[in-house]
């Protein structure tokens, strides 16, 4: 059977560049990939599981456990955190805990904190077994995590959601400095009746987003006017009936705190027979896939799900490596928000 | 400690109502959810995590090894596999290989399937590693797969891309019927110049798609016009490039292969001062989120992503539990696509 040696010496490289080019990376040229890739091809070389498990000198595996795979923040931050585990030489799984299913299915919210934690215990449990090093989990949103026993015994690091008590460190978006920063933005670029279509009122989310809205208006020396600012529930349905209500109230901007908000807020300038990006300008929040394919491409603030998940990988890592780091007091780690700009602002 | 038997005696419900409304099951009454997650809050009651490892009899575990978690098609069909393993007892875990990303790296198309057999190999020794009972392979798009060695020893299914040899069962999309389905409704309202975008020339879609196509004209008696099928890439660029193209050849609609290329269809419609669904029609292919957002909304056909999913995980369950299903012959199964009428189509 033809080792990686032997395609090695056949392309007068080392042994390393051959399973570098094997395992994806990109730092040889293309001559050195086309080289080892046909020799590869002419050999039929195939990769030897059973050696690759006997070099394997300890377990180097994390393990993320998902709230919510199909919410569009989740996949992200997971391919990131992966990203970096591959990268620094640990293995990763996921385990999805879906629960969203479960959350409707109760129609009890008193029983949501219970229901994630019942559903945690397997998933902690899986980690133990499979003999993790440490455990990122990763929030659907941003709400208080109480979801690890304070005995667990094993690193855990918390992405998109903060631990309750602070308990373990956590890497969060930074909603408030995201909010001020395109509130001023959209002062800066003329605007002052700025009506806002929230979030479900007592979401963590909600409560920063307003709380940098107000920052930015006071720093600006605009009073803040609780009329047009409209609570909702993230859906689409309620940013039409939102924006309808704003647009009457002669607002030149809406400020959705989601996109699907605003794709209703769209809706509503549309059946009023406005343009938006010119009779009325309309900002969203997170940067989903649609923003970019709604006419006129919606001018947002992009969540940075990428740089959550690398950050916490970074910090889990440490907290398994460097024995200061894991005994240094748990806190949050807020990443801050980018503006996008696109084709709704007027 | 408070047990579940004592939850259970205090609500005066079975052992297993408590332990099935701790784990989001939703055939209980409001009454009795409400009841026992009540006295869930008033006890303070923590699932007990090595009882219930204690009580697991077998490994009951099924590995879901993804080519790509960030292809929109990848996260229901492993959301659907997770919820079938789920309420058949398994419990589920995934390993993602973020491929795109070594893929692009590559930079040499000779090298992609190496790149992922090179993958593959650590991903299924780790799935040995866990004493997996099954794997499911999720594909990131149709392509022939040659990643599993012949000895491997674990009952294996593929989803959304056929085994090599077809010796594995795989569970696809059936695009051929699909677009001869999307093609026969077009024809029937009345279209006959319907403008074809593709997918990338050699790609399986591409070429399954394609067929349906000319199927359904045969079948209307209409005659295939080669000049009004434009080959492309899947990206929103080159549907607009090809659209201008076909708007100026005169047809009544265009038919994109996938969602994102219909976007560029929607760009050059409007740069040509015309409206999509009015003037000229416009048709999509995989129901992506985008669809629902673009304007007008998209009509489009609809990937079984959840069914691809859900098939492919109790083909999985079979082939652990049941012998002669596991000596059957293996073979791809397709699962329909569906139509999704909204608002592009004149």
């Amino acid at each position: 059977m033809i080792t990686v040696k032997e395609i090695a010496k056949m392309c007068n490289v080392s042994s390393s560049t051959v399973s570098n080019i094997l395992n994806g990376k990109s730092n040889m040229s293309e001559e050195t990939k086309r080289k080892v890739l046909e020799a590869v091809e002419k050999t039929g070389y195939r990769p030897n599981f059973f050696a690759q498990g006997m070099r394997r000198q300890n377990n180097k595996c994390i393990c993320i456990i998902a709230e919510e795979l199909l919410q569009f923040s989740t996949p992200p931050i997971v391919e990131a955190i992966m990203g970096v585990c591959e990268s620094r030489g640990y293995r990763s799984i996921l385990i999805n805990m879906s629960m969203y299913e479960k959350w409707k299915n109760t129609g009890v919210s008193l029983g949501e904190e219970k229901l994630l934690q019942a559903n945690t215990s397997p998933a902690l449990l899986e980690a133990q077994a499979m003999r993790a090093d440490g455990v990122i989990y990763v929030a659907a949103h941003g709400h208080v995590l109480d979801v690890i026993p304070s005995d667990y015994g094993i690193p855990v690091v918390f992405a998109y959601g903060p631990a309750k008590n602070n308990d373990f460190k956590s890497v969060l978006i930074d909603d408030y400095g995201g909010s001020k920063l395109l509130t001023k933005y959209l002062i800066d670029s003329g605007h002052e009746r700025i009506g806002v279509i929230t979030g479900k009122k007592d979401n963590l989310h909600t409560v920063e987003r307003l709380k940098g809205y107000k920052k930015a208006l006071k720093d600006s020396g605009i009073k803040y006017d609780d009329e047009i600012v409209l609570f909702a529930d993230w859906e689409r349905e309620a940013g039409k009936e939102c924006a309808k209500k704003l647009i009457a109230k002669g607002v030149t901007t809406i400020w959705c705190m989601n996109d699907l908000m605003a794709a209703g807020a769209y809706d509503a300038v549309k059946e009023e027979g406005l343009d938006v990006g010119k009779d009325i300008s309309v900002f969203g929040f997170d940067d989903r896939d649609i923003a970019e394919y709604m006419f006129p491409k919606l001018s947002t603030c992009k969540l940075p799900l990428k740089e959550i998940g690398e950050m916490s990988a970074e910090y889990m890592i440490k907290e398994i490596e460097d024995e200061d780091f894991r005994n240094s007091p748990a806190k949050s780690t807020k990443v801050p928000c980018k503006i996008i700009l696109r084709d709704s602002i007027a």
